[in-house]
C-alpha cells in the first residue's frame, strides 16, 4: 500500500509564502480567518486525511461499490461510510459555505489545500463529498429562496450530497443533444424522465438523501444547447417546507466497470417521471450549471495534484531504500551491497520531473483558489473583475495541466519501482489507473483547450492573459535588481514576451479560419501551463529567499532550476507544433 | 471489447516495400523464403491472431490465472489453452527456429510482424510462447550437445515452453547481486535453491514440461556479476537422453496481482535444491544470459507496436462513428444530429500521434528484426559485424521507444473515447494497464538508456551510429535531386547531423564525469527514437513514391508531414534536457 504524508510544510510555503494568501484573506474581510485558525484547520485536516481516509485507499480499490439490483441500494467500500460521519462530525461540508446557511464562511483558499489532502488521501471517497459543493452554489446563485432553505442546509451540514447530472450515452461533451425530459405538473414541479450516466456519487448509503442537479429540456425547448433547463430532483421528495416525503422517481440502474476509482460509485441513474423543481430561467440551464462546472473544474485540477504528491512521496522514499547498482562514478555508500538508486541521475530526473510538477502546481492551484476568493469579495470592482478574468484563464488551465501531469506524475512514480511499481501491493499502480480519469471527466483535456484557446482567448479577447501576462512583467521588474532571482527572471521574461506573441499569430490565423484554434488548442493549452508554471517557481525561489530557511533556499532553488532547465524546454516542441498549424492535421474521415 | 484487425498491408509495406526484405532474404540464402511463402504465412498468422487470440484478450483480463496453493499448479484463462493446443498445431513455434531441431528455418524478420499480431491480439496470451524462442537461443549457442538434444526439439515443436529466471527479491537490474545457490552434484548436475519472481509463465496448463532457464551461483563463486552461471532446470526432469523423469522441486509458490496482463502468469517460483544443468562456462552466465535479453527486448518493443495498433484502430473507429459537436467551420454532416468527432482538429492530433508513431515505429521495429537475419546469415563478414552494430544501437532505441510510444498511443486512443474509455466494456483501459508493463520489464527504459548511451555509444564507441548516420547520408545523397522528398531531406539531414553533434558533445563530457552519462541517457534515448523514426518515414515516402498507389502515397506523405511538423520537435526539448547536463539534477538522498 501506498503511504500518505500531508505536506502541510510545503503548502503552507504555497499559501502564505508565496502567495500572500494571510494578507489577501485579511483584506477580503475574512476576520475569522486569521493565521492560527487556519493552521489549526489544516492540520486537522492532514490528520483526517492521514489517519482516516488514506487507510481506505486500497480496501475502496479492492473492493468497489455494489448495487443491489432489487432496491436499486448502493453499498460502498467498508469504512467508507463511518469515514463520511468523522467528516460531517468535523465540519468539513461547512468550511468555506456561507454563514447563512450553516457555513463557517472560510476563505475557499483555504478548501484548496484540504482538497488535495483528500484527494491524495483517497481520490474515491473524496468523490462522494466533492459535487456538494457545486450543487450549493448552483442553488445559491439560482435557486428560488424556498429551494435555498430546503435543501442547502442539509447539503452545508453534509447532512444529504449533491451531483451533477449532465451526460446521456450520446452525449458527453455536446450537451446540445440531450434528450431527458421536464413535464410541468400542476403543482408547479417538473416530471424528469430520462437516463443519465457517469453520475459520480449518484447513489450510495452515506445519507438519507441525495440532491440531483439534472439537465432536462422542457416541451417548449429549442433544440441544441439554448433549450436546456436545470432541476432539482432529490432521491426523497422534499416539499416547500423543506420536509421530506416519499421515495422520488430516481434509481441507479448500473455501476460502472472502471479502470481505476473502484471506490467511487459512478452510476447509470434512470430517472422515470420523478419529481424535480425548476432552478432558474427556462432554457438557461447550461449557463446555471457551468456555476458548478467552473468549481468542478478546479477541484478535479486538485486531484491530479494530489495524486502527484502522493505517487512523488512513495517514489522518493522507495528510491532511498531501494538498493540497486552503484553511482556511476563509484559507491556512494560502500558498506551496504549496493547504493539506494536515487544516486543514479536518471532516477533522480523521473523523481525531480515530479517535484517541480508537483510543488509548482500547487502553487498555480492555490492561485486560482486565491482568485475565486478575490472574485467574490474584493471591495474594489475593477480588482473582483481582473480576479474573475485571471480564474477564467486558470480555470482550464488547472484543470487540465495539473491532471495531465497527475498521469506524469503517476508514471514516473511507478517507473521508479520498476517492475515492482506495476504490482498492486506497492499501491502504486491504482495511483496510475486513478489518475488517468481526471483528464477525462468535467471536461476532457481537449475541452480544456477549446475553451482556454477558444473562448478564454479569442472570445474573451484574452482579457485574463493579459493581467497574468501583466503580473509577470511586474514581478520580473521587482526583481530587475535582485542577482538571487536573475537567472530565473530573464527566461522567465523571454517566455512570456513569447507567449504574447504566440497568441497573437494564432488569435490572427483563427480570424482566417476557426479551425485553426482546434488544431493549436491542446498544444496552447500546454504551452501555457509550462509558462505559467515558470512564473510559479521564480516566486517560489523569490518568496524562499525572502522568507525561506536555508535549506528551504536550496531546495527550492535546485528545484527551479531543474524546472527551468529540463522541463520548460517542452515549450519548444509545443510552440513548433502551434506554429504548424491546421496544414499539418490531414483529415481522417475515412 | 476492442476490436482488432491485423494491418497486413502496411506490415507488407513496411517489410516488403521499404526494407525491401524480400531481396535480402534472397541475399542471405532464405531459398523458402518466396513472396508467396511469406504472404501465406503472415495471412495465415492474421487469422489466428484475429479470430483465435483476439476474443480470448478480455476473457484472459477478467479471468486472469489461479494458482493452487496445494499443489503449485496454475490454471490460465478459459480457452488459452486451447488456443495454444492450435498454435502448436498450426506449427508456429517453429517459424524462424533452426531446421536441424525441427524448425521452418524461415527469416527472423518474418517472425517479427507475428510477434506483432499476437501481442496486438492478446498480449497476455502472447507471453506464454514468448520465452521459449530466448530458451532455445540460449541453448542453441551455449547448450551442450545432449542439452540440445534433449530440451531444443520439444521448444521448438512448442511441446514445452521456456522462461528466463532472473529476477530476485532485492535484485532486478542489478543481477550481480542475485543469491540463488547452485550445488554440483555427484552426476554432474546441480542442486539449486532459492526463489526467483516475476517468472513470465513460469507455471501454467499448456504443455506437460517447462524449461527454465536460471541464473545462479556456484559455491565458488566470486561476487558481483562475474560470479553468476546459466543453469537449465526443467519442471519435469530429464535425463541426458531426453527421457523425462520425476517432477523437479521447482515449484509456483504465488502469482502477482497486477495493473495489467492479468492473463499472463506472472509467478514466484521456488527452487527447492532443483536438479539443474549447467549452461556454459561457470561465471560467464551472465553473457549467455544477454543472448536471451536482446531477443526478448525486441519483443517487447514489439509487444508496445503492437498495443498501440490495436488502440489506435478502435480510437479511429470510434472517432468516425461518436457523433458530438459540429466542426469549428460549420457542420461537415448537416443530416447528422452532430459531427463526427473525428472532424476536430484535436481528436485528429492524437490520432495521428498515434498513427505516425505506429507506422513509423512499424519500419523501424521490422528494421531491427531484419538486422538479426543479416548479422546472421550475410555471407560477407563486414556486413553481418555492421548489422550487429547497428542491431546494438537499435535494440534499446526498439525497446524503450516503442514501449514509452504504446503507453503514449494507448492514452491518446483512450482519451478519444472520452469518458468511455475509462469504463471496461470498451477495451481501451485494458490496453492501458496492459501497456504499462511494457516499460518495465526486460529492462526499465532507464535501463535501456544506459545500454544505449553508456554501452552502445561510448563503451562501444558508437559504431553502431556510425552505420545509421552513414545509411541516412546515403538516404539523403540519393533523393538530394527528389522533388517529392526535398521537404523531408532536408531536415531529416539536419537532425542527423544534430544528433551527431550532440553525441559528441555527450562523449566528451562523459569522459570527464561518467555520472554524465546517466544525466543524459533518457533524454539521448529519445532524441534518438524521434531522429530514427524520421528518417523510417522519410524511407516510408520514398518507398510509397517508387511503388504505391496515389492513395498510399497522398497518406505516407500526410502523416510523415505530420510526423515532421509536430513530432519531432519534440527533439528540441529532449535535446535542451541533455545539453543542461548533470548540473540541473541535484542530489535527493535525504
Amino acid at each position: 500500500m501506498s503511504a500518505y504524508q500531508a505536506p502541510l510544510a510545503d503548502m503552507r510555503f504555497a499559501l502564505f509564502d508565496v502567495l500572500d494568501a494571510g494578507r489577501t484573506f485579511e483584506r477580503l474581510g475574512f476576520a475569522d480567518a486569521t493565521r492560527d485558525v487556519l493552521d489549526a484547520v489544516l492540520e486537522e485536516g492532514a490528520r483526517f486525511a492521514e489517519t482516516v481516509l488514506a487507510p481506505l485507499n486500497a480496501v475502496g480499490d479492492r473492493e468497489g461499490c455494489a448495487l443491489d439490483r432489487d432496491t436499486g441500494a448502493v453499498t460502498t467500500p467498508a469504512g467508507f461510510k463511518q469515514a463520511y460521519a468523522q467528516y460531517v462530525e468535523g465540519g468539513w461540508p461547512a468550511l468555506t459555505a456561507p454563514v447563512e446557511f450553516g457555513g463557517q464562511g472560510l476563505p475557499h483558499a483555504l478548501g484548496v489545500p484540504l482538497k488535495e489532502m483528500i484527494d491524495a488521501a483517497n481520490l474515491s471517497w473524496g468523490n462522494f463529498p466533492l459535487l456538494s459543493h457545486g450543487a450549493t452554489e448552483a442553488l445559491l446563485h439560482h435557486g428560488e429562496p424556498w429551494q435555498r432553505e430546503a435543501f442547502l442546509k442539509p447539503l452545508v451540514e453534509g447532512r444529504w450530497t449533491g451531483t451533477m447530472c449532465l451526460t446521456e450515452p450520446h452525449c458527453g461533451s455536446d450537451l446540445g443533444l440531450l434528450k431527458t425530459r421536464a413535464e410541468p405538473q400542476a403543482d408547479g414541479s417538473y416530471a424528469i424522465t430520462g437516463t443519465k450516466i457517469f453520475i459520480t456519487a449518484g447513489e450510495h448509503d452515506f445519507t438519507d438523501n441525495i440532491v440531483h442537479l439534472v439537465l432536462a429540456r422542457l416541451p417548449d425547448a429549442p433544440a441544441g444547447s439554448r433549450g436546456i433547463s436545470l432541476f432539482v430532483v432529490p432521491k426523497v421528495k422534499v416539499g416547500r417546507d423543506g420536509a421530506p416525503g416519499e421515495r422520488n422517481a430516481v434509481r441507479c440502474g448500473s455501476l460502472e466497470h472502471k479502470m481505476g476509482i473502484h471506490g467511487s460509485a459512478t452510476c447509470v441513474m434512470n430517472f422515470d417521471g420523478a419529481q424535480g423543481w425548476r432552478v432558474g430561467q427556462p432554457h438557461k440551464g447550461l449557463a446555471a450549471m457551468f456555476t458548478m462546472m467552473n468549481t468542478a473544474r478546479l477541484a478535479v485540477g486538485l486531484q491530479g495534484l494530489g495524486l502527484s504528491d502522493r505517487a512523488l512521496q512513495n517514489a522518493l522514499r522507495y528510491a532511498r531504500e531501494r538498493l540497486q547498482m552503484r553511482a556511476p562514478s563509484g559507491p556512494r555508500y560502500p558498506d551496504k551491497p549496493a547504493d539506494p538508486i536515487v544516486v543514479h541521475p536518471d532516477v533522480r530526473r523521473m523523481l525531480l520531473t515530479c517535484k517541480a510538477l508537483v510543488e509548482g502546481g500547487r502553487v498555480l492551484g492555490y492561485d486560482a483558489g486565491l482568485q475565486v476568493d478575490i472574485a467574490a469579495h474584493a471591495p474594489d470592482a475593477a480588482e473582483r473583475e481582473q480576479a474573475e478574468a485571471l480564474l477564467g484563464l486558470l480555470t482550464p488551465i488547472v484543470k487540465a495541466c495539473l491532471t495531465e501531469w497527475g498521469v506524469e506524475c503517476t508514471y514516473h512514480a511507478l517507473q521508479c519501482f520498476g517492475g515492482h511499481g506495476y504490482i498492486a501491493e506497492h499501491g502504486m499502480e491504482q495511483l496510475a489507473r486513478d489518475a488517468r480519469i481526471t483528464t477525462l471527466y468535467e471536461g476532457t483535456t481537449g475541452i480544456q483547450a477549446l475553451d482556454l484557446l477558444g473562448r478564454k482567448i479569442v472570445q474573451l479577447q484574452g482579457a485574463g492573459l493579459r493581467v497574468l501576462l501583466a503580473r509577470i512583467e511586474a514581478f520580473c521588474d521587482a526583481h530587475a535588481g535582485n542577482a538571487a532571482l536573475a537567472e530565473f527572471v530573464g527566461p522567465l521574461r523571454a517566455k512570456a514576451a513569447e507567449w504574447q506573441h504566440l497568441t497573437q499569430r494564432i488569435v490572427a490565423r483563427a480570424a482566417g479560419n476557426a479551425e485553426e484554434i482546434g488544431a493549436a488548442a491542446y498544444d496552447y493549452l500546454l504551452y501555457s501551463g509550462y509558462v505559467a508554471l515558470a512564473y510559479c517557481w521564480a516566486r517560489s525561489v523569490a518568496a524562499a529567499e525572502a522568507r525561506g530557511s536555508q535549506a528551504l533556499k536550496d531546495d527550492k532553488r535546485a528545484t527551479a532550476r531543474f524546472y527551468f532547465a529540463r522541463v520548460l524546454p517542452r515549450t519548444l516542441a509545443h510552440a513548433a507544433a502551434i506554429e504548424s498549424g491546421l496544414a499539418a492535421l490531414p483529415e481522417l474521415d475515412g
